[in-house]
């Protein structure tokens, strides 16, 4: 479940509520796709943003929908009361794994995280991915801190943010955070634009917001990738620059959104308020490209 | 109401519950000392880690308990429909004023937190405090944008992160904010290491962590600064230049749930988890300042 791709699909809101069929439109999409796992609820699937009741219905949701494809489900909260609820929500909802960052209003310290994966994971009955988000979370996690959590029961995987452009400094980064954690914790890249680089470092998979959008292109990013073919795997994620700039500039949230909802996945505009999609005149300088994916 | 000293106390937990006589004390406390207000729910009050019940509570007992002094409720939440469902609950609870921040996990853009303000300021029957928070946030005001959103229905004040510590250019940067707002709106400053300078820079008022704890202490320097004593107002100031260190280092939540703690105003550890309050040896280099205030 924690290796290859796992496709962060979009949650889609009509109003104030989640759109159930264009939800689960999105996700038998991905199954067909056969991406490795689907990642509901994650950063780009608002998961804040929603009660307990609505990411609840969200898991069990895209579990009905996934067909034979792992489902793992965000939990993150400020509270660490409400992350068990969550958890045992999703776990009850068909998820096969979990996603744990540590968010905050408070930045927290390590301490605090620290005990807040040591609360949560030994709660769980399936994996819990390890989410190291610095640029929501306002938490940069040491790979001291990783190693001390990997070793918790039922920690799987670890979500990084991207790896240096050089891939000799990639490589040492992956292999310094690999010599801390245990051997059957995989490691994930994500951030888009390092998926190639990353896999290539030596990442186990990709978790990926355009993976939600265009499961095949990606997939052919992530099989090139693993199989040593790396000038393969660049070029694939080279032809996709205008995406990366676009996600650089934007973050990866907006633009999903806005593309989402030119490919017909979800109607406009999509987000729950205040959050907003791109404005579509954005999406014009990448309109080739886009028509010219899957 | 949004000039002079405003007073934000934590919210005491027990457990995973708010402990109700513990708050009702410190507002009581807070109301004898005669600050100008009682922000409660502020970043100090835990406002984003509790649920609506939770907050709706808060704000009933802290109208109870603070007589004629008027109380201030924090509104903030991710999603726009939460902050007005907040909003009508802490207008029924008996709040005199709300406080909005735009806090985010995806950070917000400008046109996003322009229409939050809007939307929400026009449902309100009481003046808002536009709270400009980046450190927990993640959003930068401009005075441009602060100008339009002083120019809505039923704002107030704006409560400012720190001033620059030249006299000089704090006094510029509260005229340069001050000539883009109606006359009517007040501007509080906030950090309270930059209290005495900044309404000597012609700020109304100071939303004040530590007026939470000390509020005879910090009215002192109010009123020293407000008159015009400002070498009065700066030494006294200067003296908790311990605490400000402090605060400096841990943030002021941490820190004032330890003090609170160690002056009998609630139970240890107070906070809801996964926060903590300082450990109590963080305290020792400064228990003979806290010893000698009020």
């Amino acid at each position: 479940m924690f290796t290859g791709l796992s496709a962060f699909p979009l949650t889609p809101f009509r109003g104030e509520k989640i759109d159930e069929k264009a939800f689960g439109g999105i996700i038998r999409r991905l199954a067909q796709a056969q991406v490795d796992s689907i990642g509901v609820l994650g950063s780009t699937g608002s998961y804040m943003y929603l009660d307990r009741e609505e990411r609840r219905r969200a898991v069990e949701l895209a579990s009905a929908h996934a067909g034979s494809t792992p489902v793992i489900a965000g939990i993150g909260a400020l509270r660490t009361r409400d992350v068990l609820a969550l958890a045992e929500d999703a776990q009850a909802a068909g998820a096969s794994g979990v996603l744990l960052a540590p968010v905050s209003y408070q930045p927290l310290t390590e301490d605090e995280t620290f005990s807040l994966y040591e609360q949560v994971s030994r709660e769980l009955s399936v994996p819990l991915c390890v989410y190291d988000n610095p640029r929501t979370t306002k938490f940069t996690f040491t790979d001291e801190l990783h190693g001390r959590i990997a070793a918790l029961p039922n920690v799987g995987s670890i979500k990084i943010p991207g790896v240096p452009d050089d891939p000799a400094k990639a490589r040492q980064r992956i292999q310094r955070l690999r010599s801390q954690i245990p051997g059957h914790v995989t490691i994930g890249v994500s951030g888009d634009r390092f998926a190639a680089a990353g896999i290539n470092a030596g990442c186990d998979g990709w978790y990926s917001v355009l993976g939600g959008l265009f499961p095949r292109t990606c997939r052919e990013i992530v099989q090139a990738a693993s199989s040593g073919r790396y000038p393969e795997a660049a070029a694939l994620s080279d032809r996709l620059e205008p995406l990366w700039s676009l996600f650089d500039r934007f973050g990866s949230l907006r633009p999903a959104a806005a593309i989402a909802i030119q490919l017909g996945l979800m109607e406009g505009p999509g987000l729950p308020l205040p959050l907003a999609p791109l404005p579509p005149s954005e999406l014009k300088e990448i309109a080739d490209l886009l028509d010219s994916l899957e």
